[in-house]
């Protein structure tokens, strides 16, 4: 197994360096050898080991679906050139709704190229819901609206609000505590303050499953101060929507059916290929009317069929990707209850590594108790660290050692870990397990791992 | 061949009828019936008789690049998880910018999800580069700004001036001559009137290719106004961009070199799977102080490689698919001069259905001259509309012939074009040929086949 994901980057040139592209064609021969050697210089993202992102391993159905997708070579905008895959993206999102727990399943919703547009998504539609002169008018029409998120929330609120001309200062990063979720009464002094100064709050962004702790904001709180105060709530569950997939844990999400827009990644803790993320909406015919143009040589209104079925004009985007069919397959094979299993599993992976850790000698868990999601996030401290008495020279060294054992890790090809700061924390790693494939073996080896490149730190 | 795209609603609907998500798994028989039926009925956009849409057919090489993409199932944010593709998309984007005449290929760029994106991601950074305190002020801090393109541009400049809350109305239309180009001189005059209101024209949108007519904006010309009045040029080839691969139409782009921005999809005339769009920038480093937000669980700084190869903090996008390998591999196959001879056969074969049809009895044109890009469009009048007198009535019964064919196009299933009507010009059918697979016999089929489905009407 070693050399797996082994990371040669001067390799890499050297292998490629007739990568050019030229005015003649290559063989066939050459054109083999390309493939051979990206696939071999590839990062092994299905790799049991391989805990390096929120996307991982690589499902065999979901595989043949995406390429068979590939043959198809169509296009999401109409119903006319791509009937099946309107349909079965009608079906799902509908039962998606149904799991969320809005009525009947109704509602609104899209596939889109990936969490950070879908919550833009969001954010647009809940503009467009209470000052709908923007679209016509900018944002000159509106007074200064205000968006409210976690400082642990994805960095995705923020880039949408600079492009919605909404601005990053507008976005107003609500206190979260020890665990990482929001704390609602800070949210909703918050919101009052806004609203003193004159501001006007349109969007309450939780997060369901952060990116680095995985914690999962107190939704029914958030939901009651968003009824109260008549804001737009909205759910990014990119990381942990796929949680309401398991009676076990389901819990964690609950006053989700009391959003009014959610974005979810399939791509993720379903373990889709890439990229596979929805935006569902509780209220119906807002993202048409909010996104609508009406392109006359797309949209023709004399066509000989249902004109619903032409999704193309809710999106910001005129082609979309067809993302919809490995989702479709995938569940058709394992039905919910195999994505039950999958989810349950890898959330009972890393409860194992949080109890193998927390008291095993040189590690210190970044937040205290058992972990929501499958982020476990931890400092592992070697023995030259460990000791250090000076807390200032301590959290500096500290903070040196997960860069090198990262860089390491990846040197020899055995495994891949994240790590980053958090606030005044200094690196630590942060675990996710979404393939399941992985074993309690892959665990015992991770920390076996740290501790070996580390250990002369 | 009759029936390759045949389009039966009915028989999906009842074919698929237990296309439902339910709890249990499915066999892996019963999978496999699903993948033959959305292989049966998907409108087999590869057939050299699909004219469709601006993105047909189906290059092998650019398909086994697609599965070979799907197998390595990564994400284009960091260098970290995808070291080969976005190198590849180094090279690629740098050859694609030397094509344009950028100095040395000197710039930026990057694949976004389709043309309506990459407008978007134009338009964004033009008003950056203006009013950069918008990103964190929002519109509020910025006079009121106008965007400028043709009445024949493509609905994304709207739908990217709604979104980022510079609002529809303050996209101004440009007048476009009989043929579908950009008059300049009514660009200059636009742009002091809305100077003398008081508005800050920051965007001129230039189209290469319209969508409709296949025009190609008079780019030195537009290009000289936005120089004397300091705005940011933006070229949407989209469509059009593929002819600078050409040496016998490259010129219908000259000025292109003078841009700030260019958008370019391969997945279109250059018949690379979708989907595949670039944006290529002029000014290096833009990008990323425009759309950078700098989490730090993602682009850590203290990363063992060169930084500059993390390239997710220049997207709106977190996530990103790979969309690089397909045109990358089949550049290496074709070579630049094999795409040129796709590009330069398509473009024959639309001049030889306007030769064909220019004259031809119940054929007339909607505009005259021979075609720019692969665009023809034209009126078929059946024998029953030809001949009336009453001009308002024969336009009504005109109106209705082209939907007509259509829908009998497509219930028959031998070909399928697009039809649309455009200002005061009743519906008419659009012609585009960007499968290289397509022949002259196919065009003939066309002429005849619209011949024997509208000859009753």
């Amino acid at each position: 197994i070693r050399g797996f994901i082994r990371f040669k980057y001067i390799s890499i040139y050297f292998c490629m360096n007739n990568w050019e592209l030229s005015d003649e064609p290559e063989t066939l021969d050459d054109i083999l050898i390309s493939c051979r050697a990206t696939l071999k210089y590839a990062i092994k993202t299905a790799h049991p080991r391989y805990f390096n992102q929120l996307s991982t391993g690589l499902d065999m159905v979901g595989l043949a679906a995406d390429w068979l997708t590939s043959t198809a070579n169509t296009n999401m905008f109409t119903y006319e050139v791509a009937p099946v895959f309107v349909l079965l993206e009608y079906v799902t999102l509908k039962k998606m709704r149904e799991i969320i727990g809005w009525q009947e399943g109704r509602g609104d919703g899209i596939f889109s190229p990936g969490g950070a547009i879908s919550n833009m998504y969001a954010m647009l539609l809940a503009r467009y819901k209470m000052f709908p002169e923007v679209k016509e008018k900018g944002m000159s029409s509106a007074p200064r609206l205000v968006a409210f998120t976690s400082e642990h929330s994805h960095f995705s609120i923020k880039k949408g609000a600079a492009a919605l001309g909404i601005g990053t200062e507008s976005v107003i990063c609500i206190k979260a505590d020890e665990r990482g979720k929001m704390i609602p009464s800070d949210l909703e002094r918050r919101i009052i303050e806004a609203k003193q100064k004159g501001y006007v709050p349109f969007f309450v962004s939780a997060t369901a499953g952060t990116t680095v702790y995985g914690a999962f904001d107190p939704l029914m709180a958030i939901a009651d101060i968003c009824k109260k105060h008549d804001i737009w709530m909205h759910v990014d569950g990119a990381w942990g929507g796929s949680l309401l997939m398991s009676r076990k844990h389901r819990w964690k999400l609950n006053g989700v059916e009391r959003a009014n827009s959610m974005t979810w990644n399939p791509h993720k803790m379903m373990a889709v290929p890439l990229q596979c993320s929805a935006l569902l909406v509780r209220e119906e015919g807002l993202m048409q009317s909010c996104n609508q143009m009406q392109a006359c040589y797309l949209f023709q209104q004399d066509k000989q069929y249902d004109l619903s079925y032409d999704t193309g004009d809710k999106a910001l985007q005129c082609g979309r990707h067809v993302d919809i069919f490995k989702l479709w397959l995938m569940w058709r094979a394992k039905g919910t209850i195999g994505f039950e299993a999958q989810i349950d599993k890898c959330l009972e992976l890393s409860e194992y590594l949080y109890n193998k850790i927390k008291d095993r000698e040189g590690y210190e868990m970044v937040f205290d108790g058992k972990p929501q999601h499958t982020n476990v996030c931890f400092w592992y401290l070697p023995p030259g660290v460990r000791y250090l008495e000076d807390k200032v020279e301590k959290m500096k060294r500290l903070h040196k050692v997960a860069p090198v054992i990262k860089a390491r890790m990846m040197e020899y090809g055995t495994t891949m870990v994240s790590y980053q700061p958090q606030g005044d924390k200094v690196n630590f790693f942060r675990m996710v397990i979404s393939n399941p494939a992985a074993t309690f073996e892959d665990i015992d080896f991770l920390i076996e791992e740290i501790e070996r490149l580390g250990q002369d730190l």
